[in-house]
């Protein structure tokens, strides 16, 4: 009989923040502690938000904060999990930001479980063994197409054996501009690799936009396009699926739930299904997208931008899906996100990476080399810090 | 040429925040100021987290606050308003909270623009005029259904032509003790009114347990049931909707896009859609619904728990719809949510309520009666205090 003891955020972040789309450039980190034992996990989310989200005043019975469910909990077993899990969607249901709290929460809970039981969270989840992935490397494109082209033979010659291009100047000019960055992306990679290709969701709703492009992206043997448009424009997604010989949709990055990604794959017809584990509800609700997958010939991949903790976390809910086995790979993060674990997750001579084999997620963290990115946070209401909290107290779950 | 010169945030709470599923026991209002005009929306969330989304520092170019793409931004038409809110869309792509900060936001634009041109909201939405609306009574299903049944009769005495009975007891026990309440509630407001009812998304994703309710819900002739399920389990409610005779489905509350909400018309087959203007990104994205469902046999209604302020915003979208009749009322609101407006929306004779004629949302905030629940909230980060602000600046948007 364990229950929650503490749940902690630290923030990190970079000196300074840039307005590049690398979010890499800072963490929320949480730790959860049961029974003397730690374990570990990462939000992928605004950190103050996030930390608001779990101390915040209740607006009502269905509007509480994260903690309600969390502090005080009892965790035995994974059946725990999905129970808290429930508890916070019913108390926080009106809080939306709620889920990408929990989130990290539920990653460090299953890295608790793991080390509390001396097993990888992998096999908590159903799996027999932890299959190698294959990281793409994620550029952006560049605005001359003769640098995508060295971009390209230069990831090529770094052991990628598949490499993603996106956003920058793609899909916001004509369609020879588009045609000629998407040739110069197979030539600088060759013909043995694969690639594929994030729209960045620049066309809106327009199918037709994105219809045009079909070809080009055919010719270069594209295996995916990613998030063509906003996530919840289904009929436009489906649409563009339904024109496509070969090149596959790619999506679900944003789903803060498991049933927002099987409607991607049952209604906008993606033929990948990209899960964050840091958004959508943490490893739960993310096997259950994978099995979910498994079942509908759609391959499941990880998306990850930040840290080993993160990325150890989000291989989790398919590491025995043989067939699925490419990965997202943060390429070049901010120093931040490489300090924050003990372990490195590297590439391997055959361009492949394998989870660690120790208890839990896998991964320990650093705790002194994170100091010095420590971003003091206080939240005070009607004159009562709600952060940090003024002292530890267990708190009861009615 | 008109910026948006500030954006204020008002945080109000009842002494005593009760775990009563009752919204009206806080709110965060908005004022917006621009060319010396205000305007006031409110957001239907977490009012301490909805503010850290404001003024939260940003993570990356797709994960800034809300502010980024608001203040300072030019203000002289409608086109504006959704110039803005594509920028908030893609700025804070990745912070789950903005879209409820946003809805206030948005809501206090219209306001304000309506008040700057001397126009009510719904006619600057394209109606030539505002219709009036029936108002529900929303009730709890009590213990007894001889406490229902009295809850009912008094009700319908009080002159409502439709009412709703909704969570408590419903769902969670035999299918007999539903029906007896279910009965009850029909015998207590007679035959001439109509009777919704409100799963409170009790069955999760379980279509056999809603379906086994059906033959009861038709014999009391209800005309909707809301929420059998969570939101986005949309085959659960396909098959429940296709497997209904004469109960058709509502739900939409919790929609955060307008994409949302059309999915569940497209996809979750529901024949009522319930906006919440203060969490689907405004009127903007409300309207687009409300077209929508025209084009496709559904109908709009309202969500609203909150002051009148949020009740005059919730019908604008519909406004001009005159078969859209039925509308969410504040049975019971908190004094804190009567007191924010100088104007009231009263039920008539007829049992209708109708829009306030002036300009804009065509109320007023008075801003002394709501000091005493004004809350305070302090934010700091890393020693800088990002709210309240430390003194007004113009920002300009890149």
């Amino acid at each position: 009989m364990a229950t929650i003891e503490s749940v902690d955020f630290f923030y990190l972040a970079m000196p300074q923040i840039t307005l590049d789309v690398d979010g890499s450039q800072d963490a929320l980190l949480v730790r959860v502690t049961s029974g003397g034992i730690e374990g570990w996990g990462e939000c992928e989310a605004a950190p103050l938000v996030s930390i608001a989200s779990f101390v915040c005043p209740p607006s009502h019975g269905a509007c509480q904060p994260v903690g309600r469910a969390v502090l005080g909990a009892e965790l035995n077993d994974v059946a725990d999990i999905f129970a808290i899990a429930d508890a916070v969607r019913y108390f926080s249901m009106d809080l939306l930001q709620a889920v990408h709290t929990w989130s990290g929460i539920e990653m460090a809970l299953w890295d608790l479980l793991g080390k509390r039981q001396g097993r990888p969270v992998w096999s908590m989840l159903g799996y027999s063994q932890a299959m190698p992935k294959r990281p793409y490397a994620s550029l952006l494109f560049r605005e001359d197409p003769a640098d995508t082209f060295k971009d390209a033979s230069k990831a090529a010659a770094e052991g990628f054996t598949a490499i993603k291009f996106g956003w920058g100047v793609f899909g916001k000019g004509t369609l020879q501009k588009d045609a000629d960055q998407l040739r110069a992306a197979r030539e600088g990679i060759g013909a043995g690799r694969d690639l594929m290709i994030d729209a960045g969701q620049i066309w809106g709703d327009d199918v037709d936009r994105a219809v045009s492009r079909l070809s080009a992206l055919e010719s270069v043997r594209a295996v995916w396009l990613e998030e063509p448009f906003i996530p919840d424009a289904f009929q436009s997604w489906a649409t563009l699926s339904s024109r496509s010989k070969s090149v596959r949709l790619a999506g679900g990055e944003a789903a803060h739930n498991a049933e927002m990604a099987i409607n991607l794959i049952d209604y906008a017809k993606v033929g990948f299904i990209q899960i964050d584990c840091g958004r959508i509800g943490g490893l739960g609700p993310a096997k259950r997208v994978a099995d979910h997958a498994v079942n509908h010939g759609v391959i499941y991949v990880n998306h990850t931008f930040t840290s080993f903790l993160a990325l150890s976390a989000s291989i989790q809910p398919y590491a025995g899906l043989k067939d699925h086995d490419i990965c997202e790979y943060p390429g070049a993060p901010k120093e931040l996100a490489t300090c924050i674990t003990n372990e490195a997750i590297k590439m391997d001579r055959d361009g492949a990476i394998h989870l660690p084999s120790g208890p839990g997620l896998g991964v320990t963290v650093n705790e002194n080399a994170i100091k010095k990115y420590m971003v003091d946070v206080e939240i005070t209401v009607n004159r009562r810090r709600l952060f940090p909290p003024m002292k530890k107290c267990k708190r009861s779950v009615e």
